[in-house]
């Protein structure tokens, strides 16, 4: 405890000193967004930046205008319904979101979460886990499935375009991996406090929702440049910067949403493994082609350097379009969203079933060069992106990948394995917990 | 490339600044150990104690007496043993050495790995994924496991202790994560760094070796002090530190070793999954004599602080002893190793089948509180400790867990799931690879 004591001390001396007020209502976006260039650990504590302060508290949640941390856990529960009348269910949602959103503010402080209910007196306050631990800029971000509003029976107010996504031809997703009544997107710059967290709240969960799938990634730390996923490529260039007019209309809900609704977003989370030994037997000029710009350092194949816009009509030297018309960027360009995902790399760590088995990729000049095995072949290595979209509609994800599922060229090297769709409520009021507005009383 | 070739040029700055000679011979051990105060990311780049310019020449490997890094890999692979007559297979070795070598020690220096075996001409030159990034105090260190010497045709230059281990009453193996003939240990700060160098070691594999299994792991920020485990323990306390005569003669093998063998070590890794469930329903005083030290600050229960000396003889004031004789530390108190061992969680996130599942722990006062389900319940929850002990003789570690295994307290918490020992070879001579002294004309 006295390490955890002085930890807060620690924070709110560094808020003081910055000049933040630490009012539970600050708008957050101002403070959170891009601006911070990204390092991990004890040097982001002493940047104003750091979202701890206020919390769930303002218009929006936080970790969606927030600068991306290193480390990022995804965790889908399903609330219990066996045997339980519609009523009793919106009452469990209620005190599930009570209890998660006092555990997510102090967390957020560097506190420690407080007990596990119904636990026993003598037992400890919590796991200690991060005891000594910075916060490390730790966000949690909070979402509601779309089954929600019918097994809480509040029709009347489902955010307007909460529903599931229709199935893509090149999906081949697993039920494991997919779907959920709630999901809690939990980011920081330390695995260590994204492992606390996680377990802080799944320690309230029990009695009232259960673990359904949990998925973890990372992003090198690039510092102020554009983070690489597993293909080496420069992801998330053309992304809307937080803080202008394209980011909140891109980003924040808006189109015939109910009232309660404001400052909410939508997130479009997809588990999409890369076929990476594939990838690393590829012509360079063809990765290049592939997403129409270069892997090495972003630029557009119509010329210019990483931030130069993308010119569709512009021909190469031999007389074809420089960017092919089958390329990621041309299909999907200008399609607002903000892309805030991350790279993930299970290897063979789980025992997993072979999902996807593959044969026969190409293999130039070298007989013996790949082989496949039943057991842990490439079949069961599992390495990728966990792509996660917010967006004001999940029509503008569904719009990019009709095309992409038509014609990508990228087609040949990924493989979407999960999907699920959350509507991400807006930020609480001091004093009330997220989504305080479906109570069902209220 | 441009990139990665002012990478390198900043390292070299680095070490002519601070006045390092990067000649290859260098003893690493010296400029490695514990010293370095663990803080992650490009702070360590400026720092000499990076072991990235000796790699691995010297007389020992990087990677042991280095000071802990944030993330850890561990991948075991084997060799392809089918219809290859004995001198094939130990010229495979040779072949995968040199090859290992030569990527790690690019790598180390933060240089792309050069080019996948057989690949076409006109691929890139590495996957790019790591390209800006800092090597961030990467270490790659190799084993070899205890099949190997009777594959290889060379049972005389076995390592004198290096045998599979025995059984152990508490073991709850399983084979997918356990045993292999090599071992590779990929430890830095940053976990995308990890992910590429696992990729590129793995690219050098294809028709001499196949990966067997993989593991990864973490330790929080915790700056200057001991890092703590997923029980919320301060962990490694004891450890031997490098640079002293205990650490010496813990670590480095000496006792009848072959000639060749001289700076080498052996690794024990265990997969241990631990009940945090149960654990957090534990009381706080129970926590503390299971181990035999305070939870909160890791003083022994004998009293002072941390490092204290532990007093197996001292009385509490109800007359019985503060340390009962079946904590933890009391069965394995003062036997010589050193512990760099790394925290997992992988939660729920692959599909993973049930392995242990647990039934009616404790739960005090809440009916409801936990539910059983065949589906992703605590049975295919999965975190706990990457146990990594180096030694001089793994007899050390049998003696350690045969004590365990017999009556530790912790056993009520924790199961051993996978298991593997390695040989580490010393450090290779510049100019020459790992296990050079295996050649069979040698
Ligand atoms: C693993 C799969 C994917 C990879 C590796 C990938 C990679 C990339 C890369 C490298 C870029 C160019 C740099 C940038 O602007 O960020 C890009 C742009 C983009 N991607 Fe993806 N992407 C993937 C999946 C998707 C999916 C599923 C969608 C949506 C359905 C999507 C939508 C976009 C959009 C909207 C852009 C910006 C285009 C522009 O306006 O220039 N991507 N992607
Ligand atoms: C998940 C399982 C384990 C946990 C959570 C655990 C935890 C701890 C803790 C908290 C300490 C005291 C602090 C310290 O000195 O580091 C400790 C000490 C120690 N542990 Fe473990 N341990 C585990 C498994 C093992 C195993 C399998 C072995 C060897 C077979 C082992 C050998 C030791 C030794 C030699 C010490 C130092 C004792 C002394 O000299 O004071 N531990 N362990």
């Amino acid at each position: 405890m006295p390490e955890s004591v002085s930890r807060r001390g620690a924070i709110a001396s560094i808020v003081a000193t910055a000049g933040v007020a630490a009012t539970g209502g600050a708008l957050l976006t101002g403070g959170l967004n891009g601006a911070a260039s990204g390092h991990a650990g004890a040097s982001d504590a002493a940047t104003p930046a750091t979202p701890s302060p206020a919390g769930l508290h303002g218009v929006h949640q936080p970790g969606i205008a927030t600068r991306q941390q290193h480390y990022a856990m995804f965790a889908a529960f399903d609330l219990q319904t066996a045997n339980l009348p519609t009523a009793k269910i919106a009452t469990n949602l209620q005190q599930l979101m009570t209890r998660w959103t006092t555990v997510a503010q102090r967390l957020m402080l560097g506190d420690p979460p407080g007990p596990i209910p119904g636990n026993r007196p003598d037992a400890p306050a919590g796991s200690g886990v991060a005891d000594g631990l910075n916060p490390a800029s730790l966000t949690l971000t909070f979402g509601l499935g779309p089954e929600v509003f019918d097994l809480i029976g509040q029709k009347e107010r489902r955010p307007a375009h909460l529903r599931p996504l229709p199935a893509f031809s090149t999906d081949r997703l697993e039920p494991a991996w997919s779907g959920g009544h709630l999901i809690a997107q939990i980011c920081a710059d330390d695995p260590q406090v994204v492992s606390h967290a996680f377990r802080s709240l799944r320690g309230q969960a029990p009695g009232l929702a259960r673990l359904r799938w949990s998925q973890q990634g990372f992003l090198g730390t690039f510092g102020g440049s554009t983070p690489r996923n597993l293909l080496g490529q420069k992801d998330g260039t053309s992304n809307p910067k937080p803080g202008t007019p394209e980011f909140d209309q891109a980003v924040w809900a808006a189109d015939g949403e109910p009232e309660w609704f404001t400052g909410g977003s939508y997130l479009v989370f997809r588990k999409i493994r890369l076929d990476l030994p594939k990838w690393d037997l590829a012509a360079a000029r063809d990765q290049d082609l592939v997403i129409g710009r270069r892997r090495d350092t972003g630029a557009p194949l119509s010329g210019g350097s990483e931030f130069t816009a993308v010119e569709l009509g512009k021909k190469g030297p031999d007389g074809r379009p420089a960017i092919p018309a089958d390329a990621h960027v041309a299909l999907v360009r200008a399609i607002p969203m903000l892309r805030r995902s991350y790279n993930y790399d299970y290897a063979v760590q789980g025992i997993t079933e072979p999902i996807i088995v593959e044969h026969g990729h190409a293999n130039q000049d070298d007989g013996h060069l790949h082989e496949h095995h039943s057991g842990n072949s490439h079949g069961s290595y599992d390495s990728g992106v966990l792509f996660c979209a917010y967006v004001r509609d999940p029509e503008a994800f569904i719009r990019a990948q009709r095309k992409l599922a038509g014609s990508d060229r990228l087609n040949a090297f990924v493989k979407h394995t999960g999907s699920a769709v959350f509507a991400i409520p807006p930020g609480s009021q001091p004093g009330e917990h997220l989504a305080a507005a479906l109570s069902p009383s209220g």
